[in-house]
């Protein structure tokens, strides 16, 4: 037991990223179900797909799970209030002020934590009342910080102005990455990539595929003048990257990205022309396990890391 | 003892970087008097510098020390002859390819490391007969991969397709770091940004108190289209990052960057049109120490961070 698995009443301080696309009921009803927190992901469901999400992860887990969701959402009163009549147990917050709706969902029992990628932002969550931080990483997928700061260097940035518990993410796909996350002073980690590429994601299988046959280097930040955001380099990130070395504003750049680009390339596996988002740790992974065997060889392997650290004690 | 330690014939697993203007005898003879291996930096040394500081890092220290050379240098044949005539014990190499020297050096039995920045230049080394391996992340100071895999997720990476002792470098400034970078694989680690802010730094006044208050997000990857280089964001930086904005050329950059800008901002002190070169680990940093110091704080971290993590076995 520590903090984090005491806070939100699971076995292993193992929390699935709330991803667009791949994050629905089966992928987080997995997760909890195998010992850890299970996130649906908002951030790609109009309210009433998260509701029938909600209903089936129910149905298919008697765990503690949660929902994450972006705040900048365009519908999230109606968010907010089915995770609250739902009941959902547990809400990550990312994109927006943990003010806003933090004290709303505390006063109905249900546990927040929001995601930050700065120290800064870690300190108003924890003035806002939350029960815990997620610190990101500039090596995750998807949206990302503007000061590019990495897990590495990051964690302790954060966990020396934090009081209350702090989860890492970005570039954690194992149980060596789990303990050198705890080696820098986190109490649990948010794995996106390594849950988005198991059996129970709702991703694609061209996507999948592809993701699992990255090397190093073909996952980049783009897009910075209008919102960081790791892709995989495609023929739209190659539209992308030329718009920027020419000087593109922002304006042109959102013109590129246009709408529904991330549906189209990790849902409907248009691996040209959609935006794939992974984070970079997807080049050590080769395999598309189930959930269960993911977290069995986390812990496994954790375990296994801390005996070996205890032979080289300087 | 590590396979580290052993080779380099050393008491901690721990490497000071052989950064410009920063790594001279003073700080080398230091690093190895506290038990682990200093580098001279040769990056910022012309051949008869580089003999003068060889000498009296050898007056001051009678444990071994090492000279990193980056191999693009100039007049690096008249440095190669230095080393093997004054029988430096350890080499590492950089930005080059490690078949061109590691061969001429091992045969005057001069311990070589070369340091990369992904598995492929990892095992390229490997087939040079390298000694041993330095993986550096995205969050090092300087010069930088294109890859910008980030030490985190490149640590595993390289570790595994190598079979010779492996270094990490980036983001690593504390026991706690250290202590990840090893549950991470490795047998050692390159610490630079700590050592250059420290007493024995050959960095100015200026340099290293403008680094002590850097917060997240102060330095930034630049000069990407010439060699990507984590700066610190000032005036330089500024000009740099606005010609970038507007699609500046490779040619416009070179024009921009000029000659002399590192030693400028980090020897002379010119915080405003120097090039400052630092880790992004740096906004974690706040004092300046002596060597000593850092060395004892990181093996008193290291050692107390694994009896942490005992503890907490899943």
């Amino acid at each position: 037991m520590n903090k984090i698995t005491s806070l939100f009443e699971i076995k292993y301080p193992i929390v699935s990223g709330g991803m667009v696309w791949c994050s629905g009921w089966r992928l987080a009803s997995a997760v909890s179900n195998a010992g850890g927190l299970g996130l649906i992901g908002a951030g790609s469901m109009h309210p009433e797909v998260l509701q029938e999400h909600i209903v089936k992860c129910k149905n298919a887990t008697n765990k503690p799970f949660g929902v994450n969701i972006p705040l900048l959402y365009p519908e999230i009163e109606a968010i907010i209030k089915i995770v609250i009549e739902q009941k959902v147990p547990v809400v990550f917050t990312s994109a927006g002020n943990p003010k806003t709706w933090t004290q709303t969902l505390k006063k109905e029992g249900i546990k927040v934590a929001h995601v930050v990628s700065s120290s800064k932002f870690a300190l108003k969550c924890q003035d806002a009342g939350v029960d815990a931080v997620v610190a990101e990483g500039f090596e995750a997928g998807g949206h990302n910080g503007a000061e590019e700061t990495t897990t590495m260097v990051l964690i302790p940035q954060v966990r020396q102005v934090l009081d209350i518990p702090l989860i890492a993410a970005g570039g954690i796909a194992t149980g060596e990455g789990m303990l050198a996350a705890f080696a820098l002073g986190v109490q649990g980690v948010q794995i996106g990539t390594r849950f988005a590429l198991t059996q129970e994601s709702s991703a694609s299988e061209e996507f999948k595929n592809r993701c699992v046959n990255l090397n190093e280097g073909d996952t980049m930040l783009a897009l910075k003048k209008i919102g960081a955001t790791r892709l995989i380099k495609n023929e739209f990130y190659n539209q992308v990257k030329q718009a920027e070395d020419k000087g593109a504003t922002a304006e042109q750049l959102k013109e590129l990205l246009g709408k529904g680009k991330s549906k189209k390339g990790i849902f409907e596996g248009d691996l040209e022309n959609g935006e794939l988002e992974i984070g970079q740790v997807a080049s050590l992974i080769k395999d598309l396990p189930t959930v269960q065997e993911v977290v069995e060889n986390i812990v496994e392997h954790f375990n296994q890391g801390i005996g070996k650290l205890d032979k080289i004690l300087m």
